[in-house]
């Protein structure tokens, strides 16, 4: 079996949602070993261990002229997604198949493996967000791939492998459900209203003020009325825009300022706290630029910030309905005092 | 402010889902307290202790006239829901929100603490599938109900907050969303094919047969083809019917058989395994049986039980989109030779 062949992609014939099934399966020992998180000493990811790393896809320069890097990105270890090959759909039974054409990537955040892009200052933030944009860009050209998604664990209980800063991207050969669910309610509000249900947020949440944590010149970041989590906080832009893609100049170094400023707040406020981001972009829009009817009026790309305070339960698991011990009017004024 | 107006309900404006938010905030150091898992000596669940609970619901006889009870129900100690009070629906700004009517109760599954249904024999375990049968019942005739969860958390990482062996029932005036989409892809499967997906689903295990991990004469149990998680694992009734509330007697034998079984399986493979399980049924029918256009047709109720082994990342998060390193076929192999 070739290491590209590792996954298959299943689809749930009642909701729709995909797997990704690993060939070679793990047996129940195997996950009693927790995930290594590895220490300085044996990071590959560090600066001066290049090549210990797969040939990188990207990297940023530290300074013009420098051969430092500041940010690089890696093919994933264990990719969940490859590029080689062609889109193979097919039924197995009364089931659905696919292969698992797509991208896995690491995005590293920072040369050095204690030091977080957020207190690295504000120009080390803004080629993370370049990087993201630059990837982005460049998988959307592919026509096999329908969705990219930028995501970050930081911390074990989030799902965190390594300890050196990183994000991670999963392009896939499929919409996910999730963002296909966002879609759908944006879509539906606009096609209610005629207008983008997150510029009407942005207006409400300017008008009652209660739930903004910060507000910058082109992004607003504030804790959302109906959260899943306690201190569940999203970084959204002004500016009326599907794709992140798109994000202009001046607008990478406000979000890399308002993104900074968030996480630190975050960190604050519950310090040694686990967390996950992504980005929800629209889908990619080259290989299929007729079925995106609307040219981007109904969708308004965002980041999700998610603390994991709480272990969900069967309830959440079952009803897809969430508990919420911290309102978001006070967790956003946790954040904003401290 | 009454113990029963803790919580109220809101509504995700883009994706409809619901979260309870509680008026009285945890600040971020609350959390850092673990939930505390009593120990045998200070367990107020126990037998013997019963005045120092909240007054029963229901509890059923270990045996003809005896005074001694097998399970029993009570308030949950800090209810999500409460059954006092008018629905009120209300605006706020763009929002929706609602009071919290419902029903948030505890299924005390053993007298003993440390004695789990499933091994104290089949007599135990009918008793606790007819508490979960007799409770929904009367809860369907409340007409402010729309849907009853009965879930089950197990081990620390699944949620549970209890060391003695109980269930939880959720009554929500809204059908959860996670139940919404079963509905939706059950009716969808429905119109297409005429036929029921679960229906459909017994029949395709049956005949490839390499996901069953016990059959019976009245049910299947089954690692389904796109599992969510490691060593998911269904129970599906043969016969087709959408209300969990309409298991015949003979059903709950067989049920109470298969589901000791599967319990034991699942422990004996991945010792000191954390799961969830929870029964998905039809919405309340006696208030609204005009809606309910297809009379069950299309829908059938059954059990999902997931092992809790993994952590869930950014990926999972922010695309619905799921990994599974243990495949459905080699995890029902492993169950049904455990």
């Amino acid at each position: 079996m070739k290491k590209t062949d590792l996954h298959e992609l299943r689809k749930d014939p009642l909701l729709g949602r995909w797997v990704a099934v690993l060939n070679q399966p793990k047996a129940p020992s195997d996950y009693a070993i927790s995930p290594v998180v590895e220490n300085e000493g044996s990071c590959m990811l560090c600066a001066g261990r290049e090549s210990e790393t797969s040939p990188e896809i990207l990297s940023l320069p530290s300074g013009h002229g420098s051969r430092a890097w500041a940010t690089r990105v890696i093919p994933n270890v264990s990719p969940v997604f490859q590029v080689e090959g062609e889109l193979a759909r097919r039924g197995e039974g009364m089931y659905d198949k696919m292969n698992n054409i797509g991208a896995s990537e690491i995005i590293i955040e920072s040369p050095e493996h204690m030091v977080r892009p957020e207190d690295k200052g504000l120009d080390q933030m803004m080629k993370v967000i370049r990087t993201y944009k630059d990837r982005m860009l460049d998988l959307e050209r592919d026509p096999r791939l329908r969705y990219t998604l930028i995501y970050k664990n930081s911390g074990k209980e989030a799902g965190a492998i390594y300890s050196h800063p990183v994000s991670h991207l999963a392009s896939t050969p499929v919409i996910p459900k999730r963002v296909k669910e966002e879609l759908d309610g944006a879509k539906e509000y606009f096609a209610y209203k005629e207008r983008c249900i997150f510029c009407d947020i942005i207006r409400e949440e300017l008008r009652t003020g209660s739930r903004i944590i910060l507000e910058t010149r082109h992004f607003i970041s504030f804790c959302p009325y109906a959260s899943k989590f306690p201190f569940e906080s999203w970084i959204v832009p002004k500016r009326h825009s599907c794709s992140f893609q798109d994000i202009l100049v001046e607008e990478i170094e406000d979000m890399a300022f308002i993104l900074s400023s968030l996480l630190k707040k975050l960190r604050a406020a519950i310090p040694g706290l686990a967390f996950n981001y992504f980005i929800h972009s629209a889908p990619n829009r080259i290989p299929r630029k007729d079925h995106w009817h609307t040219l981007g009026e109904d969708f308004h790309w965002h980041m999700e910030i998610m603390p994991r305070l709480l272990q969900t339960s069967g309830f959440e698991w079952g009803s897809g309905f969430y508990i919420l011990p911290t309102s978001p009017e006070y967790a956003s004024n946790c954040l904003r005092e401290v």
